[in-house]
């Protein structure tokens, strides 16, 4: 692509052009090359947007969050992207039913962006284009930008590491409260929230939370993650009065960053993660596919599976073929 | 190492010696190059165990359903390995009082051998690891290797691919149920369990579930999931017998994919997944790690937190540095 298109992408993306940024973010997903030089060709005009990232178990009430979080920052003028990341179906692929639900609440507002991704089963491919489509809507010029996802696998926690702010959604009686989150999650938590607060059990998670807390190691620069309990939508007027807390916690979280330029070690996090998937994707991703083409792969795995050669003997003979000697 | 030492392991851990075995795996956790030379020699000795894999939410009951079937298979005169996973601590790493606790129940049965694994922060590497383990349980010539996970991620759904049986967990009550599930482990379940069956919204999961599996293409060979129903361990009695039906329906299942050859299939499967993530520990692991000891990796993380140049960017320089031309 010549560097004259590369330029209508970027000013097209800047001015919001719905359209493009979101066949964009179609192409990254399906691991298009162009799609990855308008990424390059963008990146530096990156950096603007705040990332939050909203994560718990299914059925936890992200998504009802996330709704009532873009209310609450459009009542601030904030221009808001959503990128809900779907990484549960390797198998089934695309997210679109639930795009096209969750459009229709802020329909005709175009200060909101919403975005869903599927994984397309390629290895690390959902965490990768995560983080560009972070990029896009960043030069999209959107203020903050809301990434959900199911949270407890290690490609979550990726993704979350894209975020500068993590709010980790936890519900009273789902099985053992805090256990449910040991899953790596409870480290990473910068504000926890707890979803309909107004359950029997609410009172026991909130204790049994901060008794964890109490145990936790205090983050760099002393960050203390609060928790903020909310009730249930059946009361919508108290419930957006809760999410507005909610709000007001996670632009304390991001000041608190700022002032203490935690921001930077929290890019830098984020920078490893991009770059380790970035040589997944140009490293990894073409050996298999080229091996796959002319039938060396399907061969290996025969012999793999009768027990012939282990996967380790074949994996030396590939980086012989692929890889320069000197390392 | 040299053949003489090799086959001198080989004995070892085909006599079952758990220092031996122990040591081994240790050793395959945290990559040390000899493991792997181990699990090249000993590969061709295994394909004698059957394999199955244990997964659900967390706090589903999977360590208690584990220890139960352990317990049935050992009537049978079956003996048992069991690998339980935890990749839930890429930050506190290690499983070791989990180990501690379990190892009790059947401690002195030199018939069981149970260990845990947890992430060492590789890529991949939780995954590889398993499957490594999986063989030297195998040469260790354990009948019935369960492997216990918490399922939702992309890297659970790897290593379930090393089970020949897949068994999913369910309780009532944990969220939205079958909604929980949809986590891309619905379709690679075998058999569903309901544990805490007693509980009040047992019945509804039960007819969701069913509902699900209706919707739900048959798999190859006709095998339709069934759904066993497991109650509480307030009667461990009653359990146990639960968990012999449950045992009878694993059973059920191995038969089946023997008739019908769909073993051959699932090792194929099984063989893919293990060639890509050896690729993966021996061309991407170096690169990273080679990258990271001179400075350079700190220098590219750098210079994309300060949005100079994009991720993409450096993975083709890197690619450009490690790999052959012709790709």
């Amino acid at each position: 692509m010549d560097q004259q298109k590369l330029e209508k992408i970027l000013n097209r993306i800047r001015e919001g052009d719905v359209r493009v940024v979101s066949r964009l973010i179609r192409n990254l997903e399906d691991r298009i090359p162009e799609a990855k030089e308008v990424i390059k060709y963008i990146y530096p005009h990156t950096g603007q947007a705040r990332v939050v990232g909203i994560t718990g178990a299914p059925g936890a009430g992200k998504s009802t969050i996330t709704d009532f979080l873009i209310s609450s920052y459009r009542k601030q003028g904030k221009t808001v992207g959503v990128l809900a990341v779907d990484p549960t179906s390797p198998f089934t692929g695309g997210a679109l039913l639930g795009d096209r639900v969750r459009m229709q609440d802020h329909a005709g507002d175009s200060g909101v962006f919403i975005r869903s991704l599927a994984t397309r089963g390629a290895l690390g491919g959902l965490s990768a284009a995560v983080e560009d489509a972070i990029h896009v809507l960043d030069v999209m010029g959107k203020d903050v930008i809301i990434i959900e996802t199911v949270g407890t696998g290690q490609s979550e926690v990726d993704i979350m590491n894209n975020a500068h702010t993590i709010v980790v959604v936890l519900t009273p009686g789902m099985g053992d409260d805090v256990q449910t989150i040991k899953a790596g999650i409870m480290e990473i938590a910068d504000i926890f929230v707890i979803n309909k607060g107004d359950q029997p059990n609410a009172a026991k998670l909130f204790m049994d939370l901060m008794r964890a807390l109490d145990m936790m190691q205090e983050c760099p620069g002393g960050w203390k993650p609060p928790i903020v309990k909310l009730g249930t939508t059946a009361n919508p007027i108290k419930y957006a009065e809760e999410i507005d807390e909610l709000r007001k916690k996670i632009d304390e979280h991001l000041k608190f960053l700022e002032d203490k330029k935690i921001i930077e070690q929290r890019e830098k996090r984020k920078a490893r993660v991009q770059l380790i998937n970035a040589i997944e994707s140009q490293v990894l991703v073409p050996i298999i596919d080229s091996l796959e083409k002319d039938g060396t792969l399907q061969n290996m795995v025969e012999k793999i599976a009768n027990k012939q050669v282990s996967a380790h003997e074949f994996a030396e003979e590939i980086k012989n073929m692929f890889c320069k000697k000197e390392q």
